[in-house]
């Protein structure tokens, strides 16, 4: 049977990064290319003690269906390490468990959008949001991201030329690909516009626990009088992304039709994750666990930077990221990353080309995202080394 | 701010049959209402031994990002498995591991159908597929499911009568809310049918190795010379159900589309769950677990029956289940049990009006969906003995 995919899934193609990371299962390559956190830290070992006592005496809670909203002691743990950590405590908003961050996302565009309407996005931004948008046939409009985040007036400007600008997705902290921070200023011009124009804010913050350097800044969500902020977070790079917990802090009345949604979509996010990453926080100090990552994290982080600057040519500038786990990259005018990537895999290094990132992934792109957290510190060195010298080879022609 | 959803999403409510397992969790009320498989025969403390083992000797498998296809030693024992149980072995078909069942139907329905496409269903059935449906705008077109299945007839007439008409969803084993099993000889003109309309068929099999009483018979997937067939099963209902790991079986160019929609939507199913219903396989014996759950089952279902036929006003009918979890019973016309529900509820026993599971929900129903596999059998018998006096007073009236 031919068949005819719907108009909104017709012309998705797989994650071009998914495919390189296949090349990144093979041990002889140095992969720059993951947002995989580093495995080794992961607390596997309280987790299987916590896991075996909970599957012995726990059987109906961590194996029988569950309900949709999600296991209601992580919720609540959940708004209050909100209200804590993020300031983020308005009593007219209520938590979805989901199924990784990218679920949230998901259920929202399912959600708000028909076919051609617009989701505002940062240029470049995460192609898991991207995609998600144009699953449902969304017209995504780019702005270009700077070093302190997008300009509010552009973002004014555009919810007003495009058709039913519904939402604005924005990664503010240490942002995928680029590692930038958008500034409080910038935070609060943007938050403003959009209430004014009623476009709702998705706010994607998977990395924000992860500083490393600088200071904290005030979350989007924490400046939601209105109620126009939903805010997406995960359990996948402060404990196990394997596991696939997430949230969504939103609106009373958008999380119960997002509730709908996932109960069409796999009815509850799986109980045992739940309740691992649950009693985790319960019996173990999940702070001193963030902790250490954020260490290793700004040693790797300044290792790659530090040898960057020593091998890179000078035309070739970059991002210096106060946490998260992205470098990102630009040669400049008239480069198109993708050839260059593919030369790079002859040498066994992946990175993964700007254009995966961009609006229009079909034009030529001088950028590239390069990772950290992954790789060995040797594999860091010698990595970099090898794109420099190709990179140096490239800028010299 | 006030939400205004997607049009596929604005009508869309929360299923009837959640709210009324809200009232089940309260243990006063004897709820014939759900769907849960019987939790004391839960694998527990296997699968408590296989998880600390995991997490202690294979950290990165176990809680790093996983492949969206799913793991891949689970989807060639599921291969190995269909083909060993049910005769589905195309070389053409591809396995993609889903986050239970539902996700494999909500899926296809992404990847398949426009706003206004129809699937045909049969008329009554799951509302969980058909709430999927629904929530892409989806045109559902029903046709009254016999006791042997649907009429071929009429199955060709709404293929002809219904624009687009691009999916049937059809259960055709120990059907979804009635019980009901699809014969051989109409299994086999169903798929000779869609064969020739170029409709795809979701097979649905969550039940069918819940065989308790009758002869195997062959599903349609085992049929399917022209790659038409996307057959949906779980883990749910023969492991546990809140591990949420089912998987779809078809054509590959299907299962490549689908996903890219999984990548987008929970980017894979969380890996130990996975890890779980892979190694309970190899370790233990899942048929002979599997032939404990039917031997609870087919107790459970005749002591319904029998006290069902003892109790109920001889003018209401009822299956009689060779498998699976339900029973559907027949009031005549005239009634609407969704009122009689309400009144039995007073009394504490709860059941689901057939309404729920109808394409017209607004409609009053004569019929209602009774559950054997939860309840102990003091409560089967005092559960089914207040609902036939309620059902008597009512129908001497």
């Amino acid at each position: 049977m031919d068949f005819v995919f719907s108009d909104k899934m017709a012309k998705m193609k797989g994650s071009a990064i998914r495919e390189i990371f296949k090349l990144a299962g093979d041990p002889n390559v140095i992969s720059l290319a993951g947002g995989n956190p580093a495995p080794e830290l992961f607390p596997n070992k309280e987790l299987a003690k916590i896991a075996s006592e909970l599957l012995v005496n726990e059987p109906v809670l961590s194996l029988q269906y569950g309900v949709t909203e999600g296991y209601a002691p992580l919720r609540e743990l959940t708004k209050e390490r909100l209200a804590k950590k993020e300031g983020i405590s308005s009593p007219d908003d209520d938590i979805l468990i989901t199924t990784g961050g990218q679920q949230g996302i998901e259920l929202i565009a399912k959600c708000i959008l028909n076919e051609g309407d617009t989701v505002i996005v940062e240029e470049p931004s995460f192609i898991g949001a991207l995609n998600a948008f144009r699953s449902f046939n969304a017209h995504l409009a780019g702005i270009p991201l700077e070093d302190d985040g997008i300009d509010p007036q552009i973002l004014e400007k555009t919810i007003l030329e495009n058709k039913n600008a519904k939402i604005l997705y924005i990664i503010p902290t240490f942002q995928n690909p680029a590692g930038t921070t958008t500034s409080l200023e910038k935070r609060m011009a943007i938050y403003d516009i959009c209430a004014k124009h009623g476009v709702l804010i998705i706010e994607d913050n998977p990395y924000g626990e992860l500083r490393f350097d600088g200071e904290h800044v005030a979350t989007i969500k924490s400046m939601d009088k209105e109620g126009i902020v939903a805010y997406c977070g995960s359990f996948s790079k402060i404990i196990a992304p394997g596991l696939r917990v997430g949230f969504c802090c939103a609106p009373k009345a958008l999380i119960g039709k997002m509730t709908v949604a996932k109960q069409i979509g796999d009815v509850h996010t799986s109980m045992l994750p739940q309740l691992l990453v649950y009693e985790f926080q319960k019996r173990y100090d999940l702070d001193s666990y963030i902790q250490k990552n954020r260490d290793l994290y700004r040693h790797k982080c300044h290792l790659m930077l530090d040898t960057i600057d020593s091998c890179f040519p000078e035309s070739v500038s970059h991002t210096r990221p106060q946490g998260g786990l992205f470098v990102w990259c630009d040669m400049g005018e008239g480069y198109d990353t993708s050839l260059i990537a593919k030369e790079c895999v002859k040498k066994n290094v992946v990175f993964v080309p700007g254009s995966t990132f961009m609006v229009d992934m079909d034009k030529p792109c001088h950028y590239f995202r390069l990772n950290y957290s992954t790789m060995s510190d040797e594999k860091i060195i010698k990595g970099v080394e090898i794109l420099g010298s190709t990179l140096k080879e490239i800028v010299k022609k």
